[in-house]
């Protein structure tokens, strides 16, 4: 599936490049798992526990747990075994290629505490799928899904009085790949270093969905085809820093993502894009961009349309959309929502769009049901286990 | 200048956007610098001295010297003060910003000891400049170039003995810059390290220069217009690894990177190319990639362009070159040269690529008098101190 996505949807035209690169995933994902069943463990000292914050103090991705996970790999041995360890700093020589040349990649995820309280995590497979192919790409070492997920569990069971006892807040999941190896050639590395950290987060509302100011601006580019846009890496980030500043600079919250001469949409912030359209005779259309290799494939974005094809109420399109159809639609009254779609906040309402001399005003909100807060409400019922549901993982 | 690099050169129309990200560039750049005059040093014990390798030995990037250099930086209270110390692991949060996001910068330079046992840096204020411009864009801090050459002089001086004492050897200098600040959200970091590790590095051509392969397929894309493909940022090379050993499954040794339906060459591997014409009636050409975005605008590049500038024997060309462009002049015979050029090698002569079913061959060493040895003479005369040139700076 990796290979379909990076190389089925060359903008160009190649002569025979999907042998190619097939070979070399296939030569990284060769390297063995490390296994659940060899985990060790180092418990806090009572005096290593931290103090928790409040539900009301917390700020995404600020406080951590107590514990954390680490496996080390390296290419002559292949994946040590996975260590549950007090939360420590860690040791890093200064050639380290991760701090050079950007040879990293993480995950998202969450960690829910239910009405019955007990603790799921969602769609955890989801997760390792493409933690699994972004490794392959970033030729760091891929290992099983399933043995990470076990873990994982655990961790999260040591930690467990570290997920919020609040609805709507949850503990964020951060597992986390880098290239280790001390030495400066531009080259795949030969050690590597897989850990996962843990953080309380709080509604990312916390005082109702308020919507969004976007910026759209063609002349910064995310993700280009023959690139790694589909891809969770870390040099997909740290290039739209500057660009979100911008925005925040025009008094904005985000930046929406454009591609192409037409002003596709793509993705905003760091988030999945999803628009829903009134066709008119009553018929509506929910439309997101395709996955053809400029789109991360989100977790939520694929719960939402997963969730949309079940109710079959509207037409559901992974297609492309451009700026041009946005506002011929917002003019005719036909633009019902725009809302990002990611792990984050589930949804975000879109209410505002700054394009060029444009200011183009959504009214994600103003309906008397939107769709985004039905998915949200179906979303956090599963989460929560308001629902039970096959997508929500107790960890015991 | 940054500006106009990053700005002036979009595929696409944009409205009024040059105003907008200067400002932001300023906003950054208003930072105060660290000073020289504020470095301490804590020198190593004799215990802590390494074992120097033999030339013979060396290879790049494996081997560190004695000492490094560290400066802080808080968006609070600026820039620390330059430490100079014992060569050392980093200490580093789990969740510090390099790590998740890519916020992370580097430079490539050497210290090279002239036959007059003089110690020199090549032209150390371009890769000032350089670093400065990629900072502004990665969200990370500013600084006065030439306050970090003092210093920079300064650790080269105290680690002196490592300056290999073989001609054609040399030290290889590593500034880098990494966002610190221990917090995951998806924003400028409000911590940073800028530190400079050193490695001593033997001939890129132990055996004399032999002509390298090149991988030409298009599907493979490095960077893209509204990117940050002139950027010294790791997130350039990180994405580069796999490619890379798609080329060597293939027996090949680099990557030639290509853009655009037309085929643009623009780098490679992590170098900038260089094509070498002949025109017919006597007229010669040599044709490189203009600075158009795509493209880091390299040292040696600079200073080979500024050599044939001032030789005045043959058209010098900053121009768009393509594949179809190559192939034709190889059937006409009057593709006489292709080579890299960067700090590593100064220039690295290209013999093959092979493109599609295609293979060019490239008489780029079989020439009497080849322009890229009359590149590397020149280049590696100043550097050495066999001729004297202000490009050559002595550190003391």
């Amino acid at each position: 599936m990796l290979v379909n996505k990076l190389l089925g949807n060359c903008v160009w035209k190649c002569n025979k490049p999907k042998r190619i690169f097939y070979h070399v995933v296939r030569s990284i994902s060769s390297q063995s798992s490390f296994k659940a069943a060899d985990l060790q463990i180092e418990f806090c000292t009572p005096d290593q526990l931290k103090k928790k914050p409040s539900v009301s103090d917390l700020v995404f991705g600020k406080h951590f747990t107590d514990h954390m996970l680490e496996i080390h790999w390296d290419a002559t041995s292949g994946w040590g075994q996975p260590r549950i360890t007090p939360f420590h700093d860690l040791r890093m020589h200064p050639a380290a290629k991760v701090l050079h040349y950007s040879v990293e990649l993480f995950e998202g995820m969450k960690a829910f505490r239910g009405i019955d309280d007990e603790i799921r995590l969602f769609r955890p497979d989801k997760n390792m799928e493409r933690m699994n192919r972004t490794a392959a790409r970033s030729s760091l070492p891929t290992f099983e899904g399933t043995e990470l997920i076990e873990v994982l569990k655990k961790l999260v069971s040591i930690d467990q009085e570290w997920v919020p006892h609040a609805e709507s807040s949850s503990l964020y999941l951060r597992p986390t790949l880098i290239g280790t190896e001390p030495t400066l050639g531009v080259q795949q590395p030969k050690e590597a270093l897989l850990f996962i950290i843990m953080s309380p987060v709080g509604p990312y509302f916390s005082s109702g969905f308020k919507p969004v100011s976007l910026l759209a601006d063609p002349q910064f580019v995310r993700a280009w085809p023959g690139g790694c846009g589909m891809m969770k890496m870390g040099s997909n980030y740290g290039p739209t820093l500057a660009i979100q500043k911008v925005a925040e600079n025009k008094g904005l919250q985000q930046v929406l993502w454009l591609f192409g001469p037409d002003h596709r949409i793509t993705e905003v912030g760091a988030m999945n894009l999803m628009v829903f359209l009134d066709k008119g005779n009553g018929e509506k259309e929910l439309v997101t961009p395709p996955l053809d290799g400029l789109i991360l494939p989100g977790v939520t974005r694929d719960s939402l349309l997963g969730l949309a094809r079940e109710w079959n109420e509207f037409t559901v399109s992974e297609r492309d959309i451009t700026m041009a159809e946005i506002i011929s639609a917002e003019q005719q009254g036909k633009l019902l929502e725009i809302f990002g779609a990611g792990t984050a906040a589930v949804v975000t309402p879109v209410g505002e769009i700054h394009y060029g001399d444009k200011i183009i005003k959504i009214p994600t909100m103003d309906h008397e049901k939107p769709l985004n807060q039905k998915f949200f409400k179906t979303i956090t019922d599963i989460q929560y286990g308001r629902v039970q549901h096959s997508w929500s993982i107790p960890i015991e």
